[in-house]
């Protein structure tokens, strides 16, 4: 309240980053080149489309022939015949009425969480999911209860002895740190006997789970029910950027007149939209693609296991491998790239648990050998401490 | 809590969407062509880039080069040299120490807010803001005072009487609906009197105003400040898509560790990042761009006015038209699209004031013709009670 310097408004910030610094939780950006020869198993890329020529190519058409940018709002001029293709393809690739694309698959959960549980609503979150789910029921003004992770039956406790007539239930499908599935059918049953909805965000699931990657939610028999909502994100398996909602019409319809983190936000580039409208064509054309990268997911953790690491057992691509430390998971992650292997390190925050750990997705386009090699490198750069118990 | 059909359990957006259609307030999608003939003054792309050559060539390119999509957040396999690039050359041309790329102009304010403005600090935000920003202070857990439209005085009230020490204030510099410019200096100075920080949202600024577009801060001479952060969108008038905040570089080091909607949203697209990169560039070399925009918005908006009608006269490049009622708003912007102009139509609740209107943007490659012409079909579909009183 004082006058002050106005050097010394943000000074604040020093002292917080010095205190990150000594507990190892610096977050430093490594921009990497187009020709990085590293073997990467830190990104989402699972069915290896994002650099797929067909892929790049829709891209660069797109971008030439609609533009840069989409030049507005959804609701302005920034729906282009593009992007309603797109979601008439999601919704009929994946059995929805309907979908509506958005610029993220952040932007997507915000807005389908705070569109279907505003205020005199209640909300069931499992305590590990997404930090957009988070992020959209704070911003929701529902009354929010985060239950145990993977808990159905604190879910059902939660929704029978809550307090408003409307509820939602939100939950990763595949977990983004650990890469384990949700009781997606346990949860449904939850939400049946208590006239709740069920929205899933199936950002890790599409594409490489279920019936040729029609995701999480059609493998559990839950897709296209008027009770489910379906999210996930154009960035991962289909190698784009942006993000989608699938679910019943009046559900879409509801969040082009209310969401508004579609309403308020640029609609997603004609280049980002055309990739992902290919990339679904790709997967449609070689579903084996699914298999292969759930196939080298499970060789991998088994390797890692085998060399008496601490991996997950993945459910769908996403492995997690414990580290000691935050500094011992950075050190390793490090060791591993100066190896030739790419991992991601995942520290506080930015995980659930404060538990710090490597973070391997695996990749259809992965071969026998760079598996083998990977589990090699891993293993060999592990730091003391790293054993599973 | 009773057992019900889950056929009912969205049941109720139905009558919601009832309510909104007899209110005049259901949105609709209208997607459109490439090779549409409208005059546009609907986008925001104010100079004349999202479509220029150049711009979408290095789109293109960054595509094949890139791959589609970034693969991962920008903390993992996320950040390019692409977009290190173009945060430095954003950095060196606007002024400021540091910049950092988000994937939306939405996930940057959200990024921003949260981040500077935590619990435990107080946040003053000019009533109008952007939806973005209002997200960012509901989600940021401070002490939010919500003051009038450019009220400079109850800013500094607010500042003055708050209970804690730290403190932000937050505004739009051209308001997104009426396009009038924010008292940032008067702002700047009240902050520097009670020791708060300034966020300011240059969406609509950068690009058009200040020495050669370098925006509504530079043009006030606060960028650059020590207690000044600028967030921009990549989406108007560089064309593309994505958001960037610019600052000291403690405070882009800040969000790198902490904003939840840059760790944990995938990076920019690499067409995307390159688009912006040679938008800046052709900015730099063409500023009589910004000129032209804001030639255009003072002769339409004039031109309007001439001919009776309540426009709002432009700080910038954005012109609010009042209409009569949100009906009659949609009527006159569909019976201009009709007659070959496009125009946006914003209502409730896209408006701060309720007023329902029609929305223009003027852009750098409008002729004197355009102007005309556009003048001449707005005031010819005029309803009746448009006139300014
Ligand atoms: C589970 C989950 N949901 C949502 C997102 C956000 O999607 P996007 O990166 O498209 O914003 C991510 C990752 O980025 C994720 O892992
Ligand atoms: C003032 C203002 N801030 C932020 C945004 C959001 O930017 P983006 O569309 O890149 O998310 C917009 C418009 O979309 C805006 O008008």
């Amino acid at each position: 309240m004082t006058r002050r310097d106005p050097d010394d408004v943000f000074a604040w910030l020093d002292t917080l980053a010095e205190e990150r610094g000594r507990a190892g939780l610096r977050r430093q950006l490594r921009p990497r080149r187009s020709d990085s020869d590293l073997l990467d198993l830190a990104g989402n890329d699972y069915l290896g489309l994002a650099r797929d020529k067909r892929v790049t190519g829709a891209a660069a058409a797109a971008a030439l022939r609609w533009g840069a940018g989409s030049t507005g709002s959804r609701l302005v001029t920034g729906s282009t015949e593009l992007h309603a293709e797109l979601e008439y393809e999601l919704a009929r690739f994946c059995g929805t009425q309907s979908a509506l694309v958005f610029s993220s698959g952040f932007a997507a959960n915000l807005g389908v969480v705070t569109s279907l549980g505003g205020r005199g609503s209640s909300i069931v979150s499992d305590s590990f999911v997404h930090a957009s789910l988070i992020d959209g029921c704070r911003l929701s003004r529902a009354e929010v209860a985060v239950v145990g992770h993977a808990d159905p039956g604190a879910v059902e406790h939660a929704l029978t002895t809550r307090r408003t007539e409307r509820a939602l239930v939100v939950t990763d499908s595949i977990f983004s740190v650990d890469g384990d599935l949700g009781p997606l059918p346990e949860l449904a049953a939850a939400c049946r006997r208590t006239g709740a909805g069920l929205v899933v965000d199936d950002a890790h699931g599409f594409g490489v789970l279920g019936d040729g990657g029609r995701g999480a939610v059609a493998a559990a028999g839950l897709i296209g029910g008027p009770d489910v909502v379906t999210t996930m994100t154009l960035s991962k398996s289909l190698g784009a950027q942006g993000g989608a909602v699938l679910g019943p019409r009046r559900v879409i319809r509801h969040l082009v007149d209310h969401a508004r983190s579609f309403i308020f936000d640029t609609g997603l580039a004609p280049a980002s939209v055309a990739a992902a409208l290919t990339a679904l064509s790709v997967l449609r054309e070689e579903p084996e693609r699914a298999t292969r990268a759930l196939d080298n997911a499970a060789n991998l953790a088994n390797g890692l296991r085998a060399a008496g690491l601490a991996a997950s057992l993945p459910d769908a691509t996403v492995i997690s491998v414990r580290a000691p430390s935050p500094e011992a998971a950075v050190t390793w992650a490090d060791d591993c790239r100066a190896a030739g292997v790419w991992v991601g390190c995942f520290r506080p925050p930015s995980v659930p648990d404060k538990v710090s750990r490597l973070r391997l997705a695996a990749r259809a386009d992965l071969s026998e050998a760079d598996v083998e090699r990977a589990v090699e490198v891993i293993t060999r750069c592990a730091p003391p401490g790293a054993a599973a118990s």
